[in-house]
């Protein structure tokens, strides 16, 4: 308690320099100054895997919760938002994808949306951490529960590696279901990445990737867009989704096409038979509509400026 | 830190336990088991009104924060969100709104941006704390530019008592910018509450309330949305954006009119000239625009399917 601050205890009752004992706060170098805090029922694992620390816990309102490196990943109350934006903006873009994969996403709950689709017959996914596909199957069966299907092929590796001996125009969607660029998934935001995925996709091939927040990460954005503009030569879209417990409530997606048959990524072309035998199998969506598909193509001013000028 | 719970302290290096010092978190019955937390620079103001706590603090990354009752109304940083939102859902819906009253909203926002149209001719507003008011001039001159217009008629006092003595149809427009419905506000949650405004509104004239979040408050939202369809025979939409300073980063807006004209809240009809006399020398608008506008009404298929059933 010797930190330098302005304040003095006498004002915790208005909530300043609370301590929050039993709470798990999220504080990173990539959202400064700001913290989102759980309470904490029960810390339910704790390891360190050859990669990351790994944590657990049951909080008290969102579900049981998978933390990485700091930085929540899941919670059980909100991930459907996450989950179901990542996978249907890009499959429900494209008329019948058939090859599939993901980089990252090892806790299934992308598995778990990509195998709503019938026309699906490959799914690939490469993910660098084993425990997390581990400590999903324990803790995270409504995620895990992706793994289960007969077209999932799980490699349990690099993902940048793994795409680079990917034979060329492999699949019809790749989505990169990464943690932010600070860690084992830095690689994933950089332009050779980006190279691989246009490489391994078909020619009007779509891919998906995390990225951020349009409050917190407009610089990073930036980036990606001019890097994916220089890269995709079909479409390059960025879309947003409401994530409560992920920085400033927002996380954004990155859609971008190879040159071939256009896509238009505002327009979905490939409504989910909830009704059929995949997808019934997994429970009806919670958050995923064509509605919201199209309105997450909808930017604020501020961020619309800069990411068309960066698209131009 | 004698309090129960089953963290030990040292596991305090993993976000969990922490403590903030110089920190305010924001904590409430509205939202149990999480808190967002932001960095304090420095403390400005800590009093105490006839209604509530008022505070205002510098924040080390989200610019000057107003805080009332521990709950933060307010950041220099993301206040366009909200300010823009629940003031031109409703007013880009309606052809040239001549007579517009503000209930609550005493920073001063919402007048800034009401003042934008140059059709309006009357912007009244009745906020029933005065010190608000008067702690927005001190130190958010953002906000309160929105005072200086002189089309602006200030009121302090009840918006309750101030709306029932408004003769029947003086409205084109009323935008309830509110708190929580715990504390001063939760009468502007109320059935009575609604009819008045009705009342008060012109036929086809139109109302935008502050309508809490889809992820947090459902039973909140539900009861709302069937009053409203009890009293508004118009049309009655929910419509929502992010706000990452608000619990769950998102706030909703419940936008409802009088039988009469009918207005389509999704299809906005009255655009702001950004570079008309009122409009430019408020700067550019920063969040909102006719595509955003019409995006902030498709909702997740949870809040959808709820908000639907009511609105029969």
């Amino acid at each position: 308690m010797a930190e330098q601050n302005s304040v003095s205890d006498s004002s915790a009752s208005n909530g300043i320099s609370s301590v929050i004992p039993g709470w798990f706060s999220e504080m990173s170098p990539m959202w400064p100054g700001e913290a989102h805090s759980l309470k904490v029922e029960k810390i339910l694992l704790q390891q360190k895997s050859q990669y990351q620390n790994v944590m657990v816990f049951e909080s008290a309102t969102y579900g049981k919760v998978l933390v990485l490196d700091g930085v929540i990943q899941v919670t059980e109350r909100d991930e459907c938002a996450y989950q179901e934006m990542i996978t249907h903006l890009p499959l429900g873009s494209i008329p019948n994808p058939k090859k599939v994969l993901v980089i990252g996403g090892g806790d299934g709950g992308v598995l778990r949306e990509v195998s709503r689709y019938s026309s699906v017959e490959q799914i690939d996914i490469c993910e660098i951490d084993g425990m997390v596909v581990d400590v999903s199957k324990q803790f995270f069966p409504a995620l895990a529960v992706g793994f289960e299907d007969p077209r999932v092929n799980v490699h349990i590796g690099d993902g940048v590696a793994f795409l680079k001996a990917v034979p060329e125009g492999t699949y019809d969607a790749v989505i990169v279901d990464s943690s932010d660029p600070i860690g084992p998934a830095q690689e994933l935001f950089e332009k050779p990445f980006f190279a691989s995925v246009a490489k391994a996709l078909r020619p009007g091939g779509v891919v998906c990737t995390q990225a951020e927040s349009i409050w917190l990460h407009m610089h990073i954005i930036e980036d990606i867009v001019s890097n994916c503009r220089q890269i995709f030569k079909g479409s390059v879209n960025y879309a947003w989704t409401t994530v409560p417990t992920y920085p400033s409530g927002v996380i954004g997606f990155m859609l971008c096409s190879t040159e071939g048959p256009a896509v238009d990524f505002k327009h979905p072309v490939n409504p989910i038979d909830e009704n059929g035998t995949h997808s019934k199998a997994k429970g009806p969506l919670k958050f995923y509509n064509p509605e919201i598909h199209t309105a997450s193509f909808c930017l604020p001013s501020f961020a619309k400026k800069i990411i068309d000028s960066k698209s131009k």
